[in-house]
């Protein structure tokens, strides 16, 4: 009888390859085959782009298409499919590794992956290898404290105009994720609550082109790049 | 003239040497002398006991000193005569590395060593290398999504009774650190909202010994140990 193959979700970290960790360098060269997420056939995949300065993936990728869409049907379907491909080979004993930027279980499709996975296959066996948060890279890169001592944080993905003003007034620190598209409310509020000048922009970190924006008034709504997030603090900001 | 050396803050991740990331590998190797935080003369530092395995630091270790206390003035002491140690090394132009387990900008002693230094030093040339935070570390040791999609994350060190319930409201996904010394209003708090099987605590994350906790109520509020944290999620749970 084959035993099944393992899954290892690991994060490669958000865009500098030397934030790999040593554990995902040992299981990306251990694997039988790489999973790398692309939005389509020929756009290059960023998680790929870091992970290839270090790893000979010659002859071990399996490429996995996600469509850039909010539409739940069709982003339902990309996930079933990649499962089905995926776990093929984990029941042919095969080792897969699916590649993720930042940290597998925060706001990434390997946990969809995992989920469609876990419907196709009884005791899937799966290891999750973290890594470094955009948030991590971005507050290393200003050298500013996310939280601390007493501090608590709030990370948004998606505000709400009901909860934001809450959210500020009970959270010293605040980091919004998925900017652009968020960004609107947020520039309002900071404005209402003379925080503007406790606010930074981050965009690209780690890679090619990496901004970092004290003065949100030098920037328009919609010139905020895909990969940005900002951070609000009202303490030390050293 | 003496060119300053160069001040690096190293992450080394909350337990597993396997979890450092090639950057601070290379940094460790590079600088003249590591910092070491230690709690006493003959504490085990475990900072320490994460790059000991990879790295070869003989002849190159600072011990630092920094007391298990909440007095803050014995604290700003410490701080401050650790700055100054340092001082001296990178006047005489050494590079430093102060390393920290988890993430060196979130809750992390490296803050406050960077606020004692930049009073000291004009222009300190300094970088932080990010690990990986105990938080990615215990999603990841469980296979829990921390948040996807439009979920928000609420990331607690001391939970205040008049806004807990709030942010149990406004957030779908809380983590709670330092719970040895927040466990006690959490747990009240879970199981008048019926949340207490939607919530999981892990302890030493990989370390020996390391432990998740379902069944809250097998576990009395002076037996959590002090690296421990607790998820709780209203959402998916894998």
């Amino acid at each position: 009888m084959i035993v099944q193959g393992k899954l290892y979700g690991v994060g490669v970290g958000p865009g500098d390859p030397e934030l790999l960790t040593l554990k995902a360098v040992k299981v990306l060269k251990q694997v039988d085959y790489i999973c790398v997420p692309q939005t389509g056939k020929d756009k290059e995949s960023l998680a790929f782009s870091i992970i290839s300065k270090e790893i000979d993936c010659a002859g071990r990728i399996i490429k996995l298409y996600f469509p850039m869409t909010y539409k739940q049907p069709d982003l339902n379907q990309a996930w079933d499919k990649a499962a089905i491909k995926m776990s093929k080979e984990l029941k042919k004993g095969k080792d897969l590794a699916f590649i993720t930027i930042g940290d597998p279980l925060l706001y990434s499709t390997y946990i969809y992956i995992l989920n469609s996975l876990n419907k196709l296959l009884v005791n899937l066996r799966v290891e999750t290898v973290p890594g470094i948060s955009s948030i991590n890279a971005c507050t290393a890169s200003c050298n500013l404290p996310l939280a601390e001592n007493d501090e608590n944080i709030a990370l948004l993905s998606k505000v709400d105009e009901n909860e934001l003003e809450d959210i500020f007034n009970i959270f010293d620190n605040v980091v919004v994720m998925k900017l652009s598209r968020n960004y609107q409310q947020v520039y309002e509020l900071l404005e209402r609550m003379e925080l503007k000048d406790n606010a930074v922009i981050i965009s690209r970190c780690g890679l090619e082109r990496e901004i970092h924006i004290r003065d949100l008034d030098s920037l328009k709504v919609d010139e905020i790049e895909y990969l940005s997030l900002l951070i609000s603090k009202q303490g030390n900001c050293l």
